[in-house]
């Protein structure tokens, strides 16, 4: 068979509107990778992009653009500085090695990256897979929505454990979010009763696949009693089954009585912990009022900036609860101990149980929109070389 | 010379009307004490009782008042019992003794009380020296602006060592508000570079008292370049004196250039702690959009329910900001350290540069009003037995 | 049927040498309890006193002895003083009360103490229950391993969840220890891939039942590849069962071939942490070998001062390692939070399994000594009311 | 003036044995730089190896040795890939720039290299200037008793701020170890007594310069009563006026003596922290015995392997004290916030009292030995071309 010269993906023209392109086959140097494809999950940004929300990033519009930043796939070819470099972690990388991609090219020079912050937040970002710069700039093929992706110099690889499941290894990007955010929220000494430790109460707000795997990555670390709230009785079925001892759903009790229930499970108190992971401002402050007094929450829902506000009493949401506020809009760069933690705890959860659906490229052009319907769907993946 | 009789006390009938009052001196029992008041603060919540904007203290009105929460005062009476379980930390009291008050009298029984919860926010608060009950309800004279105070059973005292001055002992309370929240601050591990730790850069926004003992506690602990913005240049200047390498006077700087000068001596990322102790909603937000990403905001300043809300873009302000946020509301039971620190510090710091009035009663009844000036004042301390 | 007018309770008058003995059911007073014994756990201390390896405590003679310092008891008559102030977490109580009992009753005026050091190691302990005083002085009764018990005054009680099982209540002491442990351990951020995390290994050796509890805490928080050492076939198999992924019988293994092993299947470096609960002294320096560089150890096995040294090579075995040793000589005072983390685990963990017997005191009188014969037993309840 | 093509080396042929060397000045390539030595201290560790204590490392004969690893030096020339990599924290070196140059050269391949652990000990490290290889391999110049170093690839460099003194700089290698140590030794929550936080006592036994640089680093962190412990007078001297409150001369007070004094200075129990750093074995069980219950010891001191070991009571000197122990072999990567400390602190602590000695090559080949003779030396700094 003849090698490879054009590489299908899903394009994304304007919001809502998808077709099938073909962009050619990249070209490769010594310092450069090209990928297949094994795997990629749509997240919630994907979504706020399908629907226009979020038109632009570093100031350029995002369309056309090929999506999908949740990527495993496996090494067709890499550059032979590349193969010494671009595992994170020093490993030395070859044709047929399957690896997670870091998402974002950062600049290496402004004060984030000259300090060496781990929780990386670059002022100068180079380039984000499935992101920017969109599909119109060569080599065009960044997103994991298509067959083969092109991967530039200073891209960072982490090589997936021969015996770990693809459709497990393909939660690392989420996952690390959450073992960054508990990390964040966690504190050495118990007896102060403060931060996130064994048996302490959880409840999680907004239950999509990073909420869910908030809540189970609090369970894998002791948490107690666990709550999930969500518009959606599908995801919440999948909580509960992952990890949940109680659900409510949102679009039937309102703000007030679910406060109150939680409260009354919680001794009169409520829970030690609120995450928010709704991607609703006023999700923010509903955490602020559920949380105990000396609790904490973590704020890892509100990705993308709608330009919305919400009015906070600062008195009372913030400073007369004692609270600590740890808020997560990163990953980390700890996916090596994560992919450890997902490798030993998925006999115990069935991570594949966030998986709703499985699309090829032909599925995904035309049921892209299907990932704003949370009562249908909660993780869906792409498989470009779905047979 | 007769034994005492009556008691003199500054009451404040209504919001910014005083006059001095006299009550019975009180009966002892075996749970009880009675002190005399050697000197006694003026805090920010006394000045919003002034100001009528907190007349209701667990529902019932607070007139009429006879505040000083912050109290240093000399054992003249105590009760068999008291004497041995008074002291927090489990010394004998005896008549002569100086000690400090806790200012709550907690319910022992709430859900924050039985789990031991150091950083106390007992749902029930029995009593709060200065604060509640009110003057009417006997036996009357429980707050410092008065010449003696009858302790009731529950309170917690804290000897002070005898070679302390007792206008450094006086900031017992507001040093430990910034023990507490540096405490809470500090993250152990500093290659993360997160968390307050030594080197770091500190911003202080509102430079009252607290604000100013916050910013020299950061100091003690190896702050790096310090801030301090506030509306009064006589603040600042003692800001100056005692720990903030710039002042910048926020009534002649608006928030936009505040925020750009800030960043300007941060090589331009923001400082690595910002601490909003100003009191304003408005300056959580200006905390929030000062501080560099990844850092640590103290909010400290809204002590006083105010009815007043801030628009919060929780994206921008706060997701996006990968943000430690730690909100306190309490002076916490680490009174005992905090003596320790101020004894040891107080050659370094000269703690009394921030007492710019000494009042008698005489002087506090005609000029309590002086507390909303902050052009004239900085810390007003009340002296009852003033000669 | 009459009130009870004799308590009998099992006696040792020397090394090896048991009696069933009665002594005159106590008086009561406001300040103090009676509780009748439900289940009375024998622990490696009271193996220690049986083989006469700790003849004295506090500088007097240990014998005649009741043993039994973790029970589980239900209140019979409790003074109305005590009725208030005896539960730790400050809950009134009744008689019909189930509660376990802390073990120690400390002076409340040595440094420690007045210190409300939390972790507490008294310097005048007043009395250990099961330990001192001698069963010579009366009320005599205050060992687990008799029909009733007599709880002086300043004892803390914790009040067990009603419907939580007497078996599984019984390991809070224990718990509480690894509970403690781990805590002590645990740092806030992984970034530094120091300290006790999620996914980390962990070895542990001397697998008694203290120490078995330990792998089994480390697993509720998310430890990664576990490995028990032990002398004891039987409590490998029950440490498989709970908890670990690999046992070496250290009977069978050597020392450089167990170090050995464990590298090899940690990566070629150690385990990340190595909890030493074998109770030998050259079981620490073990684990001082066994351990990664960077990584943790917790010393938790030498509670009986046995007079032995072991050589320490100091540049060797710690410094060179950039070691974190916590060493943890006390459960502390968190029985509340442990007593609902073994709820909420008890139906994940089989934690009865630990339970190999449970003896009446007839069958204890006659077989004690079983406690020293690790191949035929694991952890032995005494049951004083067994029918 | 011709270019160099000389460089004059301090050799050290055999244990005591010091002669002036000549070597050819390196040839440069892209990767690699050459830097003219400012200022170059004298460490324990040369002074052992001066006693023929360390004779070998990494397997190979230290001799011939050209030593001087706490290296401040100015760039000379530099390739282009060095000048973009070579400093740690990304920013681009030119010649010109002052620089402190990283110990070691890490093999980046090794699971401790693999898992980003700043705590660097590398199993196959490459190359440590200053002391491996020995000086007989070529380009020969890597240690700062010399006139010029050449820098290997892999090299980290941190670019020392224009303004910061050189004698001032030249202490970055070791207040970066006291850095570490402390941050290792910190806990965030001052409620439960343990860790290292303001307020509280320090002994430091050992008052080299290392350990003097542990006190003042303590001190700047807010450390309350601070103790020094030495044989030489000279160094209690330097102790003193940098840091400690109290200084005891080791060589005319016993262990138990010391022991004894500690204690009655702190409140009767030892030490909140002790940190030892005296280079001797039993300097450990010292520290262990010199501290209170429940406090913290750093073990800094044994750098050396001198195959000797020490008698430890494992009961008596770590279970049954609580402790936690945190040992430091290594410098961490964070010299970028501890230069900063330097900077910051340098005008409140006189860093360069430390310094007894400015050595040119001349006078250090005549008098390496002075290194050896605590009552007449603490810190030597060799300056190659001294005027
Ligand atoms: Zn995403
Ligand atoms: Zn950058
Ligand atoms: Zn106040
Ligand atoms: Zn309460
Ligand atoms: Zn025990
Ligand atoms: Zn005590
Ligand atoms: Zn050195
Ligand atoms: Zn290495």
């Amino acid at each position: 068979p003849g090698k490879t010269t054009q590489v299908r993906a899903v394009c994304m023209t304007a919001p809502g509107k998808t077709e099938m392109r073909t962009y050619p086959y990249p070209k490769m140097d010594h310092d450069s990778a090209i990928v297949k494809v094994d795997m990629s999950g749509i997240c919630g940004t994907d979504r706020h992009i399908f629907k226009g929300e979020a038109t632009e990033l570093r100031g350029k519009s995002i369309y056309p653009y090929i999506g999908g930043h949740e990527v495993i796939a496996t090494i067709e070819e890499i550059g032979d500085n590349a193969a010494r470099v671009m595992d994170y972690d020093g490993q030395v990388l070859k044709p047929g090695d399957r690896v997670a991609i870091a998402v974002e090219v950062n600049c290496g020079e402004c004060w984030y990256c000259r300090n060496q912050y781990n929780n990386k937040t670059c002022e100068n970002q180079l380039q984000a897979y499935g992101l920017h710069p969109n599909a119109d700039v060569a080599p065009h093929v960044r997103g994991g929505f298509g067959e083969y992706m092109f991967l530039r110099p200073r891209t960072h690889l982490f090589k997936i454990p021969e015996t770990m499941a693809t459709d497990v290894a393909v939660f690392v990007e989420e996952m690390a979010v959450a073992f960054h955010a508990l990390a964040r929220a966690s504190v050495p000494f118990a007896p102060v009763n403060e931060g996130f430790g064994p048996g302490m109460s959880v409840a999680v707000l907004g239950n999509g696949p990073l909420g869910i795997l908030h809540g189970v990555m609090a369970r894998i670390q002791g948490a107690g009693l666990s709550i999930a709230t969500d518009l959606s009785d599908l995801r919440l079925g999948i909580a509960k089954g992952l990890y949940a001892d109680v659900t409510i759903n949102a679009a039937k009790v309102d703000v007030e009585e679910r406060i109150q229930r939680v409260k009354d499970m919680t001794e009169g108190v409520g829970p030690d912990l609120v995450i928010e992971s709704a991607g609703e401002p006023e999700a923010f402050v509903e955490a602020l009022r559920m949380v105990r007094k000396g609790g904490t929450v973590i704020e890892v829902g509100n990705w993308v900036d709608l330009g919305k506000t919400v009015p906070l009493d600062v008195m009372r949401h913030i400073n007369s609860k004692n609270l600590h506020i740890h808020s997560v809009f990163h990953c980390g760069t700890n996916w090596r101990p994560v992919l450890k933690v997902l490798e030993q705890q998925s006999d115990r959860y069935d991570f594949t149980s966030l998986i709703t659906h499985r699309f090829s490229l032909d599925e995904l052009v035309k049921d892209f929109g299907l990932v704003t319907d949370f009562d249908k769907c909660c993780k869906i993946e792409v498989v470009p070389h779905k047979k």
